[in-house]
């Protein structure tokens, strides 16, 4: 457990004073409890604990990217700010950047991929920022190359130490709202909210568990973990996933120092079970939630994490709600 | 504006009391800023102030209905009791009363005019009550006939002192979650709801306006206010309305004498309004509504209600969730 001295772990004291950073910038989502029809438990999930949903797809923007993006922002050194920010998103990191960069008056580009749902090329756009769109192989390399020619400052998504102690925020509300809970369920995808969540939770209540969540289609992490090596996976087998928001490749290094040393394990989840857990969602939840968003219910849900016996309140982190109507209306359309 | 000594309104003393009554069994649901994108505001809606959802679609039960039941089950004298309680509900009143009497042991009676949808009659059945279902227009007088032959007490859903009471609990916590707040919108039906939260709101801020909405299709509260005299429309008109939470004929006697004292005014929305509201609900607030849920919102949204320049936040009450998938989607599926 002994940290290289070139990857010290984000501590709780940045992740407070992110907090303090932050103070009437970001929202302080609801936590809701999810009520699930007694007839639509069976088996073992008749024990299962209250499932309590952070509610990050009401916060500013709709995801909560806005904690670590605003964060890095608020930042970065004066003569930076004067060059820019770039970043590379699959949506909605590039919403929270954008609109972070606009409030302090700083110049914003955003790179997407030219497959991302048209509603987050809009919202990017109308908070702004102009966006270049390339092939989803070229996203996290175009950024670098930009930077390199006009001197702006690469905001990465998730591998950067502003970034998590932003995104850590979310951990000490979660403490707040629900201090009886006995697990928290986080979205993968490049590490880099986990990474702050852990820290938080890790740091202040130790017995508190720390699970991952993937899609089984985009389930790099979950095999980092259980090799103790970070695997890169094709971009091509990533996109199959209808989750847009988790498809890293692999995770950055820094989350990688943080989910090996403080996550206590990352399950995951079949199309199937985010399809399911939107419509439940929905139908019981009254919520409008994004595929990635959905994920970390649906572990709960249908059974990828079981607790034991007896266990307290799980937490599960809603972690965006942009989604195409349409989406929303066919799952809707589908029987559970 | 003296008091007939036969109908004196309900005191806020009862209302506080209906408050202790009800710890613990009840939800303090969420206060939700409803963001809208500047793009889709246009003239005199730039100047919108802030509208926050008091969302009751995330009550128990998935709605307010509970405040009201609750509060009238737990008053019933103990020879009451034994015999049992009968209602009769467009769903999510009769869903309350059967909850809150499975709570206390007391058999519960639900009468439901056979239009009412599948979802709702399921739920009333799921919580342990024997629903009786008879045409819309035998609603209102069953329920007499069947406490005529048991004995049974009959739970009115909004003409009661108790139910009235419970429901203005809403208005507590809207003070108290929104204290910059410049008016209330309250959905109409019978007028339970909003002589409740009258009476709370204009006996501690007598400055913050409450406004009634109603369907255009089922609008005679509205009426009633306008001539001073309770109007009564025919069953086959208010069952025009697709929010079918709101299509009460009349309001009740006792809601009547708080309406006309309190409300400042009764707006209507169209049926148009309603499914408008219900796609920027799930589009921009990721809440998932009823049709009734959707009028109070549609006011300030679409023009119905429109506040003086400058004013305060508008709280708009979301009365309850319980739709079905099929009728989201639908909705979804049609552009703004």
């Amino acid at each position: 457990m002994s940290q290289p001295a070139e990857s010290p772990l984000v501590g709780v004291g940045e992740i407070v004073a992110a907090t303090r950073r932050s103070a009437g910038l970001i929202r302080r989502t609801p936590m809701l409890p999810l009520d699930v029809p007694a007839s639509e438990k069976a088996g073992p999930t008749e024990r299962r604990p209250d499932l309590l949903l952070k509610a990050e797809h009401l916060q500013l923007l709709g995801s909560f990217k806005v904690r670590g993006a605003f964060n890095a922002v608020a930042s970065l050194p004066e003569e930076v700010r004067a060059r820019g920010v770039i970043t590379f998103s699959s949506g909605n990191h590039g919403k929270a950047v954008a609109h972070a960069a606009a409030l302090h008056g700083v110049k914003a580009t955003v790179v997407m991929p030219d497959t991302a749902p048209a509603v987050k090329i809009d919202g990017v756009r109308a908070l702004g920022a102009t966006v270049e769109l390339v092939p989803p192989e070229r996203r996290d390399i175009h950024p670098y190359e930009l930077a390199a020619r006009s001197g702006a400052q690469v905001v990465h998504p998730f591998d950067a130490r502003d970034v998590i102690a932003g995104q850590g925020t979310l951990g000490l509300e979660i403490l707040q709202q629900a201090p009886d809970l006995s697990a928290v369920l986080v979205p993968v995808s490049g590490g880099g909210l986990i990474s702050g969540v852990a820290v938080a939770i890790k740091t202040l209540r130790p017995d508190v568990r720390v699970i991952g969540v993937e899609p089984e289609l985009a389930a790099d992490a979950a095999v980092s973990l259980r090799t103790g090596e970070r695997a890169v996976w094709p971009t091509e087998d990533v996109y199959r996933t209808r989750a847009d928001g988790l498809r890293a490749t692999s995770l950055g290094a820094l989350p990688w120092e943080h989910i090996r040393r403080l996550v206590d394990d990352i399950v995951t989840v079949s199309e199937d079970d985010i399809s399911r857990a939107l419509r439940c969602l929905a139908c019981h939840g009254k919520q409008v939630v994004e595929p990635s968003g959905a994920v970390a219910p649906a572990a709960l849900l249908f059974g990828s994490f079981v607790p034991p016996a007896g266990a307290g309140p799980v937490v599960a982190v809603v972690s965006g709600g942009n989604v195409d109507p349409a989406v929303v209306s066919s799952v809707l359309a589908t029987p559970l």
